[in-house]
């Protein structure tokens, strides 16, 4: 084995190493061919990314052999020569669609992308009318949900970006604001903080919290409000998640109890995630707690989801998933009360499963803030 | 017919004319259901947009009788009640894929909103193996490629918004800043200006803007550059757009007569846009003016794109669309000349058809804007 003598022959070594163990997995699923698109495993693969525009933009990596990277040809000059495909480009009125499906054998076993559009899926499956087909997540989702050392390392970057933010709102003033306007300093700092997408950021005061992904608008903070922030961008192709919450003036005595529930919830649920323990079993030992103070009902959605180039992926910690956790597995705990019509509260870190144990990227302080 | 006496109640009965045309569509196409998710086609319909993650959102829309909207019960609240559909709300357990395929006959022709992900009608293809599979933009593209007076005025006032935007750019200073510097400015500029969300920033120096779809990177504008700048967002729903070039200091004679073409072209292409005309018919004409002046081979797209509540969409001003143009209809005219290694430009307004002619909702100066 020789030592990448460059960043650039490291990433192409990645690379390689990504579209063999890809390769491999589509030869255990009895996959002829995987076909991408949009999303966030065309440069996960092979470092580019299509447009998401109507030009078809499409690499076709057979289960042995090159990758042919079909791209309109107005777009082929944005393809780095250290993509490791053969860029095919397609002229304007010529069609994309039959040139790709020119690439497999009729009756091809094809797995194709998981955000691909589906105008492009019913018109390939017109093309090939005797293929079959599957979800591209089978053969590269087992390979993406692990991630490496460098992976990480750009996870614990964002995650360092997004606590610097809340920790800095500790220090805002929130009476008196919108939810909106709360929501643009949000995503200005995490312009700011150095991420290149706004993922989300979500600011929820009093009743509206209860609602998990409430949209921000023109309800006033005021005094007394309990306000959720949950926020998040992508950083050099990798996405940071924190939520964090904000207490205008002291909580009422039922806020603070609940929420001392919470924080014990998530403590447990990070504790939980352990190398071999079952996704399930992480949600369950979150819940769990939440349960046994009585408070069940209001916690409506599941503990966590992966993360790593998406927001939300493998492994998700709910019920009925009994994936054992491994080494390098990345994902949310972030367990929730929600009482309809008075106050809503969440609490999340990422963190990752380790052979020493449960890794939190995040460290933001994670008791109840105090603002103005 | 009654007046609708609020803005709520006239977008209730917008949306209730756009729900009767699509299922008029659906009638004559022979499809039995539309399924819309992700993308502009769900919010047109009925005023909702699903989140783009992994929890299924799915308007249902049988060809007669009422809408369902499957939503992830952490989202149902975020549902306003002028939704003119059906909430069925799913448990973080519950399979929503199951509960689509329950809505509709095992064996019925469905059309799928073109932005679905893959995924949800691989998962969907499963579940209703003897069901067939349409693009969901044969029955919702003919509705949404004409609009009304509502919807041109909301792309007249994104129009104006980059129009101003262009102005303001010939007072800047260009030259020692990196493309992406200015891409940043613009991308500011474009949020504050109104638009919720950025779609492209292209900022092109010199040869890069050879490349018509250029990232814009850390390439340094210099003295002498032209430099091409491609941008616009969506502000309420509806996308703004627009082209515009900038020499650092005077052009060369070569770019000046260039783009002498280059305008006669543009200006061709929009005079040709008249109601009646095939969509084919005007890119030719766009295209003979610089064809005439010898420089048919650098012109190497079509000429221009519909939009609406996409940046791109029908109808597609390209060779071999013999459909005719109707008053509503709009799109770009955006002609370019991209000469490898040297330098490339184009100009892009946003034109609509009306029976008085066609009519440009851009304004700013066309002329080659000359900047320090």
């Amino acid at each position: 084995m020789t030592v990448p003598a460059t960043a650039a022959a490291a990433a192409s070594a990645t690379r390689t190493g990504r579209i063999e163990r890809v390769q491999a997995c589509m030869a255990e699923a009895g996959v002829d061919a995987l076909l991408l698109s949009v999303g966030p495993d065309l440069p996960y693969l092979v470092g580019y990314e299509a447009m998401p525009l109507e030009r078809l933009t499409m690499l076709v990596l057979p289960r042995s052999g090159a990758a042919r990277l079909v791209v309109p040809r107005l777009e082929a000059m944005r393809v780095d020569a250290a993509v490791p495909a053969e860029v095919v480009a397609w002229d304007e009125t010529d069609d994309p669609v039959a040139l790709v499906a020119s690439m497999v054998a009729p009756d091809a076993v094809l797995a194709i992308g998981d955000r691909t559009w589906a105008r492009f899926v019913v018109d390939l499956q017109g093309a090939l009318p005797s293929a079959s087909w599957r979800r591209g997540s089978e053969v590269i989702g087992p390979v993406r949900i692990v991630k490496d050392d460098t992976e990480i390392a750009a996870l614990e970057t964002a995650a360092n970006a997004v606590d610097d933010i809340a920790v800095a709102m500790r220090g805002v003033a929130f009476a008196g604001r919108s939810e909106i306007d709360v929501h643009r300093e949000l995503a200005e700092r995490i312009a700011a903080a150095g991420h290149q997408r706004l993922n989300f950021a979500i600011v929820a005061a009093g009743p509206n919290a209860a609602s998990p992904h409430h949209e921000p608008g023109s309800t006033v903070i005021r005094d007394g409000d309990l306000v959720l922030c949950d926020f998040g961008g992508t950083m050099h192709g990798y996405c940071s998640d924190i939520t964090r919450m904000y207490s205008v003036g002291e909580p009422t005595a039922e806020v603070a109890e609940s929420y001392a529930v919470l924080r014990a919830a998530q403590e447990t649920g990070v504790r939980a995630a352990v190398v071999g323990a079952t996704c399930e079993s992480v949600d369950r030992a979150t819940r769990s707690v939440i349960e046994a103070a009585g408070l069940g009902a209001h916690f409506v959605h599941r503990t966590g989801h992966g993360i790593g180039a998406e927001e939300h992926e493998d492994p998700y910690i709910v019920a009925g998933d009994l994936r054992p956790l491994v080494p390098g597995h990345a994902f949310s705990i972030e367990p929730g009360i929600y009482v309809s019509g008075r106050y809503g509260m969440r609490l999340e870190d990422i963190v990752v499963a380790t052979a020493d144990g449960p890794r939190r990227l995040n460290a933001a302080p994670r008791d109840l803030a105090i603002v103005a």
